[in-house]
């Protein structure tokens, strides 16, 4: 018999979900929120109980039971014995499952009657926990059926074939969760207004999501809350614990105490001192911690230890030595060992601990020359020791070989959202999963395997990326280093499981493209980073691209969003629609006011009509978060109050809308050609008669060039165009240009039509009574022709570093595409991703052909990733060479480069998400071959430009990473 | 018996206006005029006209004859046989006048009854007109009568004493006038509107006023107007050849053609070819030469000889060697010198010829090394040649000692108005009279005395420096050289001359300081050059305080205008109030424009007024314009349009108004603290926690600092204002900031409260829930503090020129101060202005005692007038030296200086109105001195500013230039 699921069988009391009479209280709880996810999908929901809650006549009408239990209890324990069932594969696993399908049970052994019975077996409570909710996701339940409200699709039954069996794996990574982080304005909000504070209603929600997502471990926020007391009492740890929720604290918050806590309990009179300093108050310090550990130390937690001076700061004054600050430190583990031996478990190795080595604890992990530092110290034994990214998403030092054999392994604290130098990003989601793929499967292959936490601010609109981190570090196998496309197919899965069937298999791919489109985005800029100058209102045409795209992104969505309805709708509001429109959005309007001021200098009335579109943005911007408040009920009041927008410091202090260019046109008649891509403009009056040049055709593979009309005056000026050249068309070759609006021209170029000596045609551009614009139009390179536009169009060349012609295996591994990556088209990454080579001759290697025009020195941009040296040298070597000559080693970390606050260095790369190495070669006219080689890890080659020494292209942000060649 | 005249005396016929039967018929004229003159005076007009056109009874009438004649003429050969008059003082010589009273005038010399005579007696034409206007000037007619439509004031009689006797100078420069230049839109269109054309009708207005300026000289009109052409006829000839005016025609116009004339006549069927070229075409040109000479030769002329290019442009194309083109022009004279002497004298000498040593022209003059060039040349004896100032009113080149003696002698070309590079300024009057009175007087000086002609635009608004101008070359012995204080004095009496009594003592002296107010304004940086980038928003306030002083002279303006009525009112309105108004308007514009800017760049809700502000200025400018066009029945329509708005190229090709800065502002609460003179700000809120430093107490004479407060949002905030200080007062210490306002808070510092120990005081200002901003407030100097603020407000010595210490004279002269010059206090130049030594320590030298507080390499800043090489070498030499050791001959023309377009060393000086030489200097802890010689002539030295090498103040546009001194 089949084991079944339906309606009927529901109401009749036939399926039923019973877990053993000694479940952990958490299992049981969850086992309810199982039952209701089945009733969601069936109409009604079972029962989730223990057989002792039963009636005989209730359970005599059971045919289906659903059991649920911890390897050793009671029922796992009758069917084992009764033959049904074998937890082999299951006992003494940490966090697995394992599911069943009993096709025939009776006869005593639990039931009378002849039932199908599914049986989900944990081998810890966790393994139950992640049994029970793989039931659910069986029957089509997302992980966010309670915290995005996503309604599953009905489904009038479901059954289990008689011989089914499944044991999950253990999870990759052992502490898997996230971070609440920075939560005022948004979460702080949002939990006041819909829990009355940071209490247990609130984390129920929390914790069900991490569950749901197969996480386990979490921080919660910090920065105006107590977990321990807001529950309201001990409330929110003992739900923790009851769920299976491991909890941590931030990392510099030792001892299962909050910041805050000291800050509201410190003061003359307090058994703690007044303070936080473990020299002049160790007794309050000591006691303060010690009460922390007595209060919450029952519970399952890893416990950070260290200790940093208070919000995020370092210890010691700017005066103490080094030496001084290990040996304060080595006190003060000292004393949270014995602290936490004495009220946790005398056996610290069953004591999850953490040290986290961030900003200043790093040295003191390290030492110096000098000075030993604390690496290796026994008081660290089985402590781990979380690493951590540089807030933007690229990981500092990585453990060294030697290093990962240490005891307690290693964390890593990664960033999704965070508030600090150079800029806050706190607002929607603006994280790209190749990127996070990349980085964190680093982490993994270089042995970050004990605890990655991921700082999600408000969790609200980053559950696509967190969902990824936490199946990345639950199940590497599937998803980590041999996987290169596992960002797009993980986007793919997600959105197959978030919409199902409520969306057809294009919207689907839809949807999949329009996620990843303004991750593309936000990757190239986060939004909060944006302003006016960030893109060349000139150069490629690039900001005229990029918007573009965007429309198109976001036209795309609006027309979705507009067929959708109901649950269906909501749930894409809040996957798609309000993180793309709200990042999208203001992008946009920052590339309007680039362009806005570009208008406005060259005297075009155009700007006005961006000033228009840029104001329309900025209502749109707060139309969309007073529509967040509002929707499904105000369920996410508070959510999106973040400051976005014109930060002009790290913070939001003193950041500003754009400032938009405005000006009075004049009277004159007065049309204004400009041609895209360059900053060539002109007004064809005889004063200046200035000539413009259109260089389009000088790519041999160009057949459209643009030439632009827009108008000085707030009149409509008409205007025609006539061209000497038979190849060319224009269109429209004549009509009218609205006042504050644009015309661009199409110039089509038949190149079989192309005059054999003439190598320049010219195009006149006509108005009123005798002013006229003249547009040079080069039909052929020639030296000349180069020379001459040197400034106007510079000559180089671009390759995506995928386009390479020999991908040469180094004496260890070799370089792979990792698609869409970041603000790539792709990147080249050598795998093994842990190796660093004496040899540059020894390392991977790419070749590429090009071929210059001239003998000659060039300069060749290696555009990557800005990836932080793997260790604490500062050192991130690639090889280059050319024509099979020796390869150059060359440093791409530049001298000065250190992370952190006013690093301007540092500050670029994350802003910019791209490092930009020159690399000077002499060239032979004609072909030549250029090598790279991946002398150090890290190296995520995305393009490679190369130019004439000191001839760059122009300066632009996108396009000098785009696939142009010219 | 007095020479009476009154309204009874003309009513009765006993005054009239007698000149001789064979009286000039110009003199006729004039002497009609000069009678209305005196109608206007008296209310009722005297007839002007000779005895023969009266009857007996009517000669029988007379008692008070206006005798009027030439040397040599009858009635005058009567009365001087008659024992009654000596012409001895005015016989022979040029242009000279002589009055006197004859009180008893009877028995038969001319008149039977008793007379009391005043006879006006000129030694040839022109003498006789100037000295009947002369008449006019005593009755208190002022010369712009006409022009102007200044109404004289009314007298009831006017008496001349018996032995009154007065004999004109010979005027100082023998040709003097001016030239309408860039006659479109303006000139062009008033002509068109109010007389049809470029005719005798608007000639007559220009001859008359060119006569009573006591000028002589006319170029015409010459853009689309062709003068012997449009009179209509010879009409515009003849007329100004009746009334005494001297015809030349601009310096590319040979032999009495204009430039139009050939565009218009030329073509493949014309008699004289279709190329201005004289190699091509030399019969053509020949003959076009020959019959303008024919057509014109006979009226008085400056005869142009040489030959440019069309246009303005240069006569050979590029590829011509500088021998080609010399033996080209030199065969021009000769074609040219043979024509005239053949059409309108055999004796050339009598002919009166210009050659203008203008761009090109100049080196064909001077030759080379290797080509001997014109200088000296037969062809060029007694032709006059013409220098020129570059456009921006600085001399070029002038004669050297050994040049003097040219038999033709010498010109100079110079401009109140200019159409070119690097801008165009052409609309209302900018210049500012003592830089005028300083350049001509060095050209005087230097024998520059045949010819001065002055490019006046449209005339319109120019006549205040014309009217200078003209008087400096008529009497140089009362306003040249001798008189430093020339501008101002003549300012005084232009104003007392052209109000009289119908303004207050008061109001006149008011009168006069706007005048010299607003030129000063405009004088430091041209209207027309005026942009958003020329003050600092920040450096000294310098913006703010010019606004100041813009507002302060335009409500002057306003509030006088307001009092006047009638023509007292429209007189006001011509002279002061529209130039004022419409230039200060603009700069007030400009200068709003960079502070929106500024304020919009950090987040200020100020700049939104700001933006307001520049709107309204532009209506205003529109107003004006509009105003010009109605008033006094539409007089002047036309005047007024030239672009004078925001100018990108040298002409009004993509001018621009200005591009004004809002942006939305944002909800939270926000004010920001400024402290004006310095570029910082704070918003108090804690992520930053900026600390401002309010540095003006440092200066040791300073008793008052600012800190200014607006709003970051739209909305009213209130702060309140502590300081830790008793020494300090601040006011207002409470209140409010509305929205888009902004509120300059008084720091006041008691220096006898001043605490003994502590050096630094503190200011708080308060807002909201917790937001403040700390002010601290250095309160003494010292090496630590100063270190502190390096960069925000650097510590320098500023020293006004005529601040010195010694005036050393030289082998020869010494310097001497001319007030009020330009953008400085006043400036320093050494007399005489044209020896050039060859030991710095020959040269008259000015020392300055400096402080400085340590050893060390400081620059010397030296702020000069951006005066030209005298010579054709490019050298300006000045002695620098510091305690007495040697002078360092520093040439204060950089490399690479050269005059003409695109010439981007001297655009700035000529923009800026200032050059700013560089120089180091090896100081001593303690007191120093510093020594400046003027070796070259036209150093004229405004300002010294001396700083730490390395550590130069803020950029600064004007207050660099003030009497700052820290």
């Amino acid at each position: 018999m089949e084991f079944r699921i339906s309606s009927k069988t529901i109401k009749e009391g036939k399926t039923v979900i019973l877990y053993d009479d000694g479940a952990f209280s958490g299992v049981k709880k969850i086992a309810g929120k199982v039952a209701s996810d089945i009733g969601a999908v069936f109409g009604s929901a079972p029962k989730a109980l223990t057989a002792d809650d039963l009636s005989d006549d209730e359970i005599s009408k059971i045919r289906y039971p659903i059991l649920v239990g911890t390897v050793g209890c009671n029922i796992l324990t009758k069917l084992e014995t009764a033959g049904l069932l074998s937890l082999h594969d299951v006992d003494g696993k940490r966090e697995v499952y394992y599911h069943q399908g009993i096709g025939k049970l009776q006869g005593g052994v639990l039931f009378e009657q002849e039932t199908a019975a599914f049986v989900i077996a944990g081998s810890d409570k966790r393994g139950t926990v992640y049994g029970l909710f793989a039931l659910s996701e069986k029957l089509g339940v997302s992980p966010f059926i309670d915290w995005l409200d996503v309604k599953p699709e009905k489904k009038s039954s479901f059954t289990i074939p008689e011989k089914y069996a499944f044991t999950s794996k253990e999870p990759s990574v052992r502490f898997r969760g996230f971070f609440i982080n920075d939560e005022w304005p948004a979460f702080g909000n949002w939990c006041n207004k819909r829990f009355g504070g940071f209490n247990a209603k609130c984390y129920e929600h929390v914790f069900e999501l991490l569950l749901r997502l197969k996480g386990n471990y979490m921080w919660p926020a910090m920065w105006s809350a107590i977990f321990p007391n807001d529950g309201p009492g001990l409330a929110n740890c003992e739900l923790a614990d009851e769920l299976g929720v491991v909890m941590g604290m931030s990392h510099h918050e030792p001892c299962l105490r909050q910041g805050e806590e000291y800050r509201y309990l410190r003061g003359p009179k307090s058994i703690y001192g007044d303070a936080w300093n473990f020299l002049a108050n160790e007794k309050g310090i000591t006691k303060f911690w010690e009460d922390g550990l007595i209060r919450s130390g029952k519970f399952e937690n890893v416990i950070t230890v260290g200790m940093r001076g208070e919000a995020d700061t370092a210890i010691m004054g700017k005066e103490a030595t080094l030496k001084d600050n290990i040996e304060l430190l080595r006190k003060v583990l000292k004393t949270q060992n014995r602290l936490i031996k004495k009220h946790v478990n005398k056996d610290l190795d069953e004591v999850p601990r953490m040290l986290a080595l961030y900003k200043e604890v790093e040295p003191y992990f390290y030492g110096d020359e000098k000075t030993p530092g604390l690496q290796g110290d026994p008081e660290l034994e089985g402590v781990t020791l979380m690493l951590c990214d540089d807030n933007f998403g690229n990981l500092r030092t990585v453990p060294t070989e030697q290093m990962r054999g240490h005891k307690g392994g290693y964390g890593m604290y990664y960033h999704f959202d965070y508030h600090g130098y150079p800029v806050s990003f706190e607002w929607f989601n603006t994280t790209h999963l190749a990127k996070t793929w990349e980085q964190m499967t680093t982490a993994y292959d270089c042995g970050i395997r004990d605890l990655w936490i991921v700082n999600v601010g408000d969790i609200f609109s980053n559950e696509y990326p967190l969902a990824f981190f936490l199946d990345l570090a639950y199940d590497f196998d599937k998803w980590g280093t041999s996987n290169k496309n596992a960002a797009h197919e993980y986007t793919k899965l997600f959105v197959e499981k978030y919409f199902g069937t409520t969306l057809t298999p294009a919207q689907k791919k839809q949807v999949k493209d329009l996620l990843l489109g303004y991750t593309r985005i936000t990757s190239a800029r986060r939004t909060e980073a944006m302003n006016d100058e960030v893109y060349s209102a000139y150069a490629f045409d690039e900001a005229e691209e990029t918007l573009e795209t965007i429309e198109k992104l976001m036209s795309a969505t609006a027309r979705l969003y507009e067929k959708l309805s109901g649950n269906v709708a909501y749930r894409f509001y809040e996957l798609v629609y309000l993180p793309l429109m709200a990042n999208l959005n203001v992008q946009k309007m920052w590339l309007m006011t680039t362009l806005n001021h570009a208008y406005a200098k060259i005297g075009s009335t155009y700007a006005m009509t961006l000033a228009e579109r840029i104001n329309a943005c900025l209502e749109f911007d707060q139309e969309l978060v007073d529509e967040l408040h509002k929707i499904h009920g105000g369920m996410w009041y508070g959510m999106g109050l973040s400051e976005h927008i014109g930060f002009k410091n790290w913070c939001e202090e003193g950041c500003q809308y754009p400032v938009v260019h405005t000006f009075m046109p004049g009277n004159k008649d007065r049309l204004i050609v400009t041609i895209p891509g360059t900053e060539q403009f002109s007004e064809g009056y005889s004063w200046t008669r200035k000539a413009l040049v259109l260089p389009s055709f000088l790519d041999s593979h160009a057949t459209e060039g643009k030439i632009e009309l827009s108008t000085g005056c707030d009149k409509k000026i008409s205007y025609t165009i006539e061209t000497d050249a038979k190849c060319l068309t224009i269109t429209p070759a004549s009509g009218s240009v609205e006042a504050r609006a644009r015309k661009r021209i199409k110039v089509t170029l038949d190149r079989k039509k192309m005059p054999k000596k003439n190598t320049e045609a010219k195009i006149i551009v006509r108005f009123g009574a005798d002013a006229f614009i003249e547009v040079k139009v080069p039909l052929k390179k020639s030296a000349d022709v180069m020379r001459s536009l040197e400034k106007i169009a510079p000559e180089f060349i671009a390759i995506d570093a995928e386009n390479y012609t020999e991908n040469i295996p180094g004496k260890v591994g070799r370089f792979e595409v990792i698609p869409d990556y970041s603000r790539g088209l792709s990147a080249m990454k050598a795998y093994p991703q842990d190796v660093t080579f004496k040899k540059a001759g020894d390392a991977p290697t790419l070749t590429y052909q090009v071929s210059v025009p001239k003998d000659g020195k060039y300069t060749l941009r290696l555009m990557t990733n800005p990836s932080n040296p793997n260790t604490r040298l500062m050192e991130l070597f690639v090889g280059v060479g050319s024509n099979g000559g020796r390869l150059k080693k060359v440093n791409m970390i530049p001298d000065g480069f250190a992370i952190g606050d006013e690093q301007e260095l540092w500050k670029k790369g994350v802003l910019d998400n791209l490092r930009i190495t020159e690399v000077d070669l002499d060239l032979k006219e004609g072909k030549n071959t250029i090598e790279i080689s991946a002398i150090s890890p890290n190296f995520v080659l995305t393009k490679l430009v190369l130019f004439e020494k000191g001839k760059a292209p122009m300066d632009s942000y996108y396009r000098s990473n785009s696939a142009a060649m010219r």
